[in-house]
């Protein structure tokens, strides 16, 4: 089964993306905005619960940390995304080093940078425009990360979750 | 803000019931297939953690439990729903019951009766054309319930999970 590890902001934060997402990003409607944590990953049957034992383990010793956007950014020409920047991305690179050296890396062609995505698989001329509409607007979102989820993915391509893990108060 | 709580059957009894509502739910894209425990109600920020301790609560009073589905209902008149029915469905009711208890009634016009929906708002012609093929099949789905979800509501009316809660073993 296929996993993924993801964080998500607080209400109002993830209605606020949503308006954008609803036009420029194709998985609008398989996840609720988020912030991944760990790229899909396989889990066999009998591998599942010594993950969770180990992401209980991980929350334990992470403590709950808030994050801030305000700048929209992009990965282009890596890919044709445009996401929400985070200002002080250190607590989820040190929480997605710690579920790395767990679970081994994800094959990725490029350093994990967190980010909130706002657009994905967007035509080039279309990502330009949007980028250069969205870099004006000012963003003042801030948002507590108390938990994160694992997620395990649907056939028709949509995530569900199967457990939340609380960090530390 | 607006909250629900459900348990979702396992990965490959949703895989089968997706086939069906990407055609009949209007709900598909809002949320993956689920059993209902209790109706959207309201919670305030202050009311939140007593909420979620109460459920803890609940969870741990609660052993695990095996459901079976193998035949198609409805619930016309009443609503144009079509769904699998449950053949063993007192733990159901059962851990509904105690929600209610602790948290109140949600004022609904008929008794709850857990179901996994196929089809809702429908057209009463169609209704009557898919009750009447689905009928037909043998359905023969298990699943083990081991968890329920606290889900809170965007304002896109898709569902989001804010906590999992571990049936006892």
């Amino acid at each position: 089964m296929d996993f993924g590890i993801a964080a998500f902001p607080q209400k109002s934060v993830q209605d606020k993306i949503n308006s954008y997402r609803k036009r420029y990003d194709a998985h609008y409607s398989l996840i609720p905005p988020h912030i991944t944590l760990r790229d899909k990953f396989e889990l066999k049957e009998d591998q599942l619960e010594d993950a969770v034992l180990c992401l209980e383990k991980i929350a334990k010793e992470t403590s709950c940390f808030k994050l801030n956007f305000n700048k929209v950014s992009h990965f282009y020409p890596t890919s044709n995304t445009i996401y929400l920047a985070i200002d002080n991305p250190t607590p989820l690179i040190e929480l997605h080093d710690r579920i790395d050296q767990e679970f081994g890396s994800v094959q990725k062609p490029y350093e994990y940078q967190p980010h909130l995505t706002i657009g994905q698989k967007m035509e080039e001329q279309e990502l330009h425009d949007v980028y250069g509409r969205l870099r004006m607007n000012s963003f003042d979102l801030e948002t507590e990360i108390t938990r994160f989820h694992l997620m395990y993915q649907l056939e028709n391509e949509a995530w569900n979750i199967y457990q939340t893990f609380l960090l530390s108060r």
